[in-house]
């Protein structure tokens, strides 16, 4: 037998469609109340008990949807229905009325849909307010009665779970092994207060594989901490962060039961949830520029984060990349205040593969050059510490007036 | 002997001018190379041989002037000739001649001003750049050859170390004791890369007291931590953030023989920090609020701190001071990320004297009481965590468009 697998992201992604033994469908009960007719509510669930696992908002303040979810992760994660999502609402500091309202929702979707097993409840969208919980209820009815395994419902699913993203995030991924078809799909959601731990987010990643809830968490948790908790738009994590990754068995493969298969899963749940990452930084709010940091040379992992974060979250790194100006003395700053002990006489500075600083020392011959990186939309910034061998890589964006103007109110 | 004390704010303080015994001069050096005829060089020297404390920024990076503040403070702080200061250029990240910039500019103030003793350097402008060392050194010969006690001299000296601030900033406070009076005068920049730690920013106060190194500095360090240590407009913590005192014993008194009088400098000195403080954050690029977050009920002090300042730099937080949305979902989400094991059900939340949060319950019945507050250019949040008996207070802004267009390119 060829141990051999392949794994491939699929360029024309039908998001959630592309997995079969699940259905979805999505409707506008107007939570936002201004009769917008957005899409705002959505199932998904499987054709048989799912098993499952999910990452959180590491937030001391977690919405009432965020602490259901980890009830029902912990009570039985190998037997779920599926997952009710509304916008909108983010039903967080909501106190007891919201506790109720996120079991209503989940207890809704359970009875409704038939399925009888419990459902994950995630919502997004404006703290410190109730839910409409009797248009939700509603709704759900109404979603419950329209699920199917189709492209139309699949899409629209995607868009029910938006806020102020700009377009539906869907991916695809695909294993080929021993002959095999194996899929993974998947939708997201950005696109403000993005700070990874979890980057504020929500993520659905489907498989048509098997696997216990065990080996499911140690694979979301491993390509989490490499992508979703890699990117940062403001530096705002969110009360309801949440990724949720289901598994239906109905391709027949198991990971428990091959380790190479295993691998391969891995490798496509790391690169699947880095597409949706992308996806979310690509869209963050308003902005122009996506800048991945690649800090390198640090005594620990836990520096270069430290390190990246301060740049990535400076106002004014931010500002200068809005404004193409590449000003690497403002990163420097950044870098020197996450205090991690750096020496500006050992640091190596990069825009793409241009030296910006070497062993300190400003490299004006090369001036030119870096201001035509700091024009593109898209661009590495690399530092290296060399003060050892760990690194971190952060995909972080520019702030424009327009994100200023588009957050002053909600 | 009375051993009361009176320690009074002047209303319209003419800075540095209003302490005896110190002469001060400023010129333009056209250091920006625009021909703008904008002040940039100034000179503060003593009438005699000074003593000194002096806080620094605590990023890694440290700008040339700085690493040379410390080598004076440290070989003899009770011999001072006095401070020599450029705006327009950070004199930061420029490695090897850049130390020997600020040396020569150190030099140049000692022998130029006939003093023979060591003085302060301090840069604030640019990062990255080479100082037109040329220019300056011709600019400290005009500056020694104008030192006058004179309220011309002194304002222009307030105006030449300014960067992107609109006005001068200046205090000063008397220390009234026994039939004496006493002094206090200071002159302040800001106005980016404002972040505790110092704050980024330079500060020079005079006295005419006398006291010991050792006194002025355990005075300024109580003083700054609790003024100076407590804004923040970007979060950008700075290369350069100086704040020197000097003391020149003019007046006869010293705080060194009388713990009465060593009690009133420090409150005088607090009390001139904190209009410095303030006087700086009111000057915060393109801001349009001014707001004191108390964090209160704190299991430590270093809680207090970190919720603080996640709320105040908070982007989202921010943009919402600026639209005048009391939206107390961001704060609460910020504190939550703080990561200080608050509990949303203990939390209090205050908008001045109303509530907005009680046990982490919305009062909602209050909502146009906040809205109406948040409408002020300056208000004040508190937040109670119900945890402890430690408090921090953090003055900060907000993020307006327009700091985001000012920044976007130096």
């Amino acid at each position: 037998m060829d141990s051999q697998f392949t794994v491939i992201a699929q360029e024309n992604s039908k998001g959630l469609f592309d997995c079969p033994g699940y259905k979805f469908s999505a409707t506008a009960v107007d939570i936002r109340d201004n009769q917008s007719g957005q899409l705002d509510l959505a199932l998904i669930v499987g054709d048989a008990p799912l098993k499952s696992a999910a990452v959180f908002t590491q937030n001391d303040v977690t919405a009432a949807p965020v602490d259901l979810c980890k009830a029902v992760l912990k009570a039985n994660p190998e037997k779920i229905g599926g997952i009710v999502i509304n916008s909108g609402n983010a039903n967080a500091c909501t106190g007891k009325h919201g506790v109720a309202d996120a079991q209503e929702m989940s207890a809704s979707a359970q009875v409704t849909s038939n399925i009888g097993l419990p459902f994950y409840v995630c919502s997004t969208g404006r703290i410190g307010r109730r839910l409409p919980i009797d248009k939700i209820s509603a709704g759900i009815d109404t979603c419950a009665k329209a699920l199917k395994h189709c492209p139309t419902q699949s899409l629209q699913t995607a868009q029910a779970i938006l806020t102020s993203d700009t377009c539906e995030k869907q991916a695809t991924v695909t294993i080929q092994y021993q002959g095999k078809t194996f899929t993974l799909a998947g939708i997201a959601k950005g696109a403000g207060m993005i700070e990874p731990n979890m980057a504020t987010m929500l993520a659905f990643i489907i498989t048509d594989l098997d696997a216990s809830h065990a080996s499911l968490q140690k694979c979301l948790s491993k390509a989490n901490a490499q992508t979703f908790n890699c990117i940062s738009i403001d530096g705002d994590m969110s009360t309801n962060d949440t990724v949720i990754l289901l598994a239906n068995g109905k391709s027949g493969g198991s990971i428990d039961e091959d380790p190479i298969l295993a691998q391969a899963f891995q490798e496509a749940l790391t690169l699947i949830s880095e597409i949706l990452a992308k996806k979310i930084v690509s869209d963050g709010e308003k902005i122009t520029k996506i800048v991945t940091l690649e800090i390198k040379g640090c005594s620990t992992f836990e520096n270069a984060e430290k390190v990246a974060r301060a740049i990535g979250n400076s106002l004014l790194v931010k500002t200068s990349f809005y404004g193409s100006d590449p000003n690497w003395g403002r990163i420097v700053d950044a870098a020197g205040y996450a205090r991690v002990g750096l020496k500006l006489d050992q640091l190596n500075l990069h825009y793409n593969a241009v030296p910006a600083l070497l062993s300190g020392i400003p490299q004006e011959q090369n001036a030119d050059d870096w201001k035509a990186i700091a024009q593109n939309r898209s661009f590495t910034i690399t530092l290296d510490l060399n003060q050892g061998d760990q690194s971190f890589k952060l995909i972080t964006t520019d702030l424009s007036e327009a994100y200023v103007d588009f957050n002053k109110s909600e």
